[in-house]
């Protein structure tokens, strides 16, 4: 790599698709002589993923590919980290990192204050904010993080630098990386992104059940079609993420169930005038947002 | 035009902007010799349309104009459209027909009925279905409808005849066209086209009043960005559709509530599988989904 406080000579990806796939396919570009070890549920996608130069080898002896890493990467879905936490924990050598990328982190430093004991210091947790509607390690792409934000929650214990090694890391991947407090992660993706994702789901969900399911859907066009696009991610890992952020999301909800009924007052009662202000100023933010 | 029953020498354009200006445009390329005059409430708006080539004339003697003209098309806000009507009603010829653009058809035909007495025959009620982010006469395409889906909502009182000359002119602008009747046709559009826009709407209404908006909006991705693209739709336009559809769009909002609020019971009970069940059938939905 090029700074030089950043060498990293072995990887551990656990989980090895989008997420995990992407991000050893951006280090290896940087890090030509990188050996990248991957573990995973499935023999059939860790295969897959050496076929596709994603890995350079399937990892069987947990002890001696995880005591031997530099870095290890959790990429499995939230729900299983804490248990694989516990795994490593008694192998993991004392300059080696770990990492995540979950998209929740309260729950993932939880499972780690449990689970990993008194090698906590050595896991920074982060989110790369990356598209999620493929999976797979055929998904996976060396340019899936350039330009976009990873969002690193440190911990108390971390040292300076680590936080700054794991945070280099990503930017050798091209990525922007920001700071924030776990709660403070949950709470905004609650709202910019979880609650986004319920929202779809339910309008569709709520379509898929009626008589003349049919005749709507040939009459949706783009609206619908951009709407809905979220819509079709994968069932599994919204439900994690949904249970995962559960409290911030209820209040996501109640807060947009509130909104709702306002409007459903204001279109009872006739009141265009009020209609057209809430429109006005959602137009005005949208329309001035620019994506990072 | 192709059709030798099909044919028109001069149109009347009613707001000569995305729609109205798209429909010109779009007939000019299959009659190159159609004569098109529009009226319009700003008079810059209809001096562009000129510049623009959208229309031939700026439309001055009502009564000579429409008295003269094969067919009308209605491309104003719905909301508009009755007085319009009211005052265009006694320079219809036997001949000429009227049509409308609008986006919600119940209660166009209520004004239709309301202001165009014994001429009422004379007017097929249309809705195309397209993309309405951009307006004014700079936004009018030829191509606008080539492959898009144009709802006719046709009156007892109209002839087979009539309805068929207005298909065959959307057909020959390259649109699919079908026929609802008008309350079917607001049902659908509230499902598949309103209510997805108040969602969208109130979700950046509901972030844009946070003190914490700026940060907020920092984060939000792709996800967010599509969901979210309609809410930079006209305040004004939505305004008039939503009053205009009110009680179906009200029943729509009454039940998407009910829809949240079992995703928000499932949520607070833990119930992990009814939340996959419900976005599993919602992802199938959607990925099965052909846009037409």
């Amino acid at each position: 790599m090029k700074d030089t406080e950043i060498r990293f000579n072995k990887i551990v990806i656990f989980g090895v698709g989008l997420i995990g796939g992407s991000f050893a396919l951006a280090l290896r570009r940087v890090c030509p002589e990188l050996e990248v070890v991957g573990f995973g549920r499935s023999v059939e996608t860790l295969r897959l993923a050496k076929e596709l130069s994603v890995i350079d080898r399937i990892g069987e002896d947990l002890e001696s590919e995880v005591s031997s890493s530099d870095l290890v990467m959790l990429a499995t879905p939230v729900g299983k980290m804490g248990e694989l936490m516990g795994k490593i924990a008694p192998f993991l050598g004392e300059r080696t990192l770990i990492t995540d990328g979950g998209s929740t982190k309260s729950d993932v430093v939880a499972a780690a204050r449990e689970n990993l004991g008194d090698k906590i210091a050595q896991f920074v947790p982060g989110h790369p904010i990356a598209g999620a509607e493929l999976s797979g390690p055929e998904a996976a792409r060396a340019d899936l993080y350039q330009d976009r934000r990873v969002v690193l929650t440190p911990l108390p214990e971390n040292s300076k630098e680590d936080v700054l090694r794991v945070r280099k890391v990503w930017e050798e991947c091209g990525a922007n990386v920001s700071e924030l407090a776990p709660d403070q992660h949950d709470a905004v993706f609650a709202a910019v992104s979880h609650l986004p994702h319920l929202l779809s789901f339910a309008l569709v969900h709520d379509i898929a059940l009626r008589q003349n399911r049919d005749l709507l859907l040939s009459f949706a066009a783009s609206g619908f079609r951009d709407f809905t696009r979220i819509a079709a991610s994968s069932p599994e890992m919204w439900r994690d993420i949904c249970m995962a952020n559960r409290d911030a999301l209820l209040r996501e909800l109640k807060g947009y169930a509130d909104e709702l009924y306002a409007i459903y007052q204001a279109l009872e009662k006739n009141d265009a005038e009020k209609l057209e202000n809430i429109f006005s100023i959602a137009r005005d933010v949208r329309s001035n947002w620019n994506q990072n």
